[in-house]
C-alpha cells in the first residue's frame, strides 16, 4: 500500500468539492498552484468555462484528470427520450477524449422521471435492463473512439432518482456480461461514500481487479448524515475506515489517484475553498 | 398470492404508525374497533403502559402481534456494555412472550455510540462479528422460552448507526450460520423500506423460504426523500412495487400479516389517528 503521508502526489480533486466557491477555471488554477497533479471536473463546469479552453488550460498547466464526470442516465420513458441519452454520452465520451480523461464515469440513472418528483413507473428491473443496454450501446462508440467507462455503484438510497446500480457486484456482474474479456474499455468507480456499508466489498474489490478499478473516490459517512444528497464529510470526520479500503483497493492493482469528491451544502461548501483544498491535502496525508 | 382488495384480515399495524398521536392502549382500542386483527408495539410503547396491562387489552380484544419491536443493538465498546445488552435482549424475550408475539424483531445495531453522534471506531467488520455473538446468545435463550428471532436487514444507510446487518442476502447468510437446520427459530423480517432497492431481492426471498420469512412490513420510498429516518411513505404513494414483491414473498410461503410501519415526522405523524388508519386500511386493499 503506497505511503501518502509524505506528500499529495496521489491526490485528485473531483471539482464538485469547491463548486460553490469558484468557476472550474479558476479552481484548475488554484489546484496547479497547491501541486495538485489531478482533477476530476464535471461536464456542467467545464460547459460554463468552454471545452477547448478548459483543455487548453488543463494541458499548460500540466495537470492529469482522474475522470471525467459523467455520463449516464440512460433509462427513460419513451424511444426518443433513450434515443436522446445515447446522443449526449456520446458527447461525453467526446469531451472526455478532449480533456484526455482516463475514463468516462457513469452515474446510471434511476426511475424516469423520479429526480423531478415525478416518478414514472416503479419497475426497477426495466430501469436496469434499460441501463444495461445503455451501457452496452455507449461501450460500442467509447471503444472506437478509446475511452474506458467506469460505472460507479451508488448508494441504495439513491436507487429511485439516480442510479439503479447499488452495489459493486451489481457493477460488475454488468461489467462481466458486456466486456467479458476484461478488455480495460469497462469498469467501475469505486465512491466510498456509496460502497462502505457493503458486507461483500473486499470480496468485490478482489474480483474487480486492476483491470476493472479505473477510479478511487473517497469522503466520509457523517453520523448523523442531515441530508442524503448535499451532507457528505471530509476525510477523517466520519466512519469509513478509508485506509483499510485503499488497501483493499490497492493489493487489487489499483495505482491510480485518489479523488476527493465532496457535496457538503451546510459545511464545506460555505467555506473559503482555499482552506478546503488545504485541508484536502492535509487528510489525504493522514486520513486516506 | 392472496387478494386483499376485499377486505384488510391480513393487516396489522406497527404501532410506531400513530405513536405520535396516541399511546399503547388507545391504540389498541382503535385498531381493534376498526376491525384491525394485529399490531406489532414497540417496548417503549408497552412499557409506558405496562406489560400485563397490554397483554390483558390485546388478549380480550382478540388482537394477535405480527410481531413485537424490538431486540438487537448488541455491539458495544466494553464487555459490561454487551452483557448489559444481552440482558436487554432477554428481557425483550420474555416480553414477547408474555404479549404472544410470533417473533422478536432484531434491529442489530452498528457501531457503538454512533447513534448518539459518538462513533467509539470505525470497524464495521468488528461490530458485525458482535452482531453475530449477540445473536447466538440471545438465540439459545430464546430457543429454550419458544420465541423466534427475526433479523431486520435496515437499508444500508443506517449501517453506521442502526444496524450494520443491510441486505437481505447478509441476514439469511447469520440464519444459516447459527440455525442451520432451519428450525424456524431464527428468521428474518423483510421490510421493504430497507430492502426493495437490492437487486438481489426476488432471489434472496426465494432463499428464505417459509422457514425464514417470520415477518413482512411495508410503507413507501418518497421521492424525494427529506428525512433519513422519518420520511417514510404511505403505501402507493412512493416507488416501490409493493404487490409485486409481496408475490414474491408469498410464493416463497409467507402467509402472514402486512405489517404497516410508517415514521413520518412531517406528514402522517402530524395528522389524525383515525385518518392515518383508515388510510393504511385503504391502502392495503389497493397498493399492496
Amino acid at each position: 500500500m503506497r505511503d501518502f503521508s509524505a506528500d499529495h502526489r496521489w491526490l485528485s480533486i473531483n471539482t464538485a468539492t469547491v463548486r460553490a466557491q469558484w468557476p472550474l477555471d479558476r479552481i484548475v488554477d488554484e489546484c496547479a498552484r497547491r501541486g495538485i497533479r489531478a482533477i476530476s471536473p464535471w461536464r456542467d463546469q467545464v460547459a460554463a468555462v468552454g471545452l477547448q479552453a478548459v483543455a487548453r488550460q488543463i494541458r499548460d498547466l500540466g495537470l492529469a484528470l482522474s475522470g471525467y464526470c459523467r455520463g449516464g442516465m440512460f433509462p427513460a420513458s419513451t424511444r426518443e427520450a433513450r434515443q436522446l441519452a445515447l446522443e449526449d454520452n456520446r458527447r461525453a465520451v467526446d469531451e472526455a477524449k478532449t480533456l484526455d480523461a482516463p475514463c468516462l464515469v457513469l452515474v446510471v440513472g434511476g426511475l424516469p422521471g423520479a429526480l423531478a418528483g415525478r416518478p414514472e413507473h416503479k419497475d426497477i428491473a426495466a430501469a436496469r435492463q434499460e441501463v444495461r443496454d445503455g451501457i452496452a450501446a455507449t461501450l460500442a462508440y467509447a471503444q472506437d473512439v478509446g475511452m474506458p467507462l467506469a460505472i460507479e455503484p451508488l448508494h441504495p438510497m439513491y436507487a429511485a432518482d439516480r442510479a439503479c446500480v447499488n452495489t459493486l457486484e451489481q457493477a460488475l456482474d454488468l461489467c462481466d456480461a458486456l466486456d467479458p474479456s476484461r478488455s480495460g474499455a469497462l469498469g467501475v468507480a469505486v465512491d466510498l461514500y456509496h460502497v462502505w456499508w457493503d458486507p461483500k466489498l473486499q470480496q468485490q474489490i478482489a474480483r474487480a481487479g486492476r483491470e476493472r478499478l479505473l477510479a478511487f473516490h473517497v469522503c466520509d459517512w457523517l453520523v448523523p448524515t442531515r441530508d442524503l444528497l448535499n451532507d457528505r464529510g471530509m476525510m477523517g470526520d466520519g466512519v469509513i475506515d478509508i485506509p483499510r479500503i485503499r488497501g483493499w483497493v490497492e493489493d487489487a492493482g489499483f495505482a491510480g489517484y485518489s479523488e476527493v469528491e465532496i457535496f457538503s451544502s451546510e459545511n464545506w461548501w460555505k467555506r473559503d475553498g482555499g482552506e478546503v483544498l488545504a485541508t484536502c491535502i492535509e487528510r489525504h496525508r493522514c486520513a486516506v
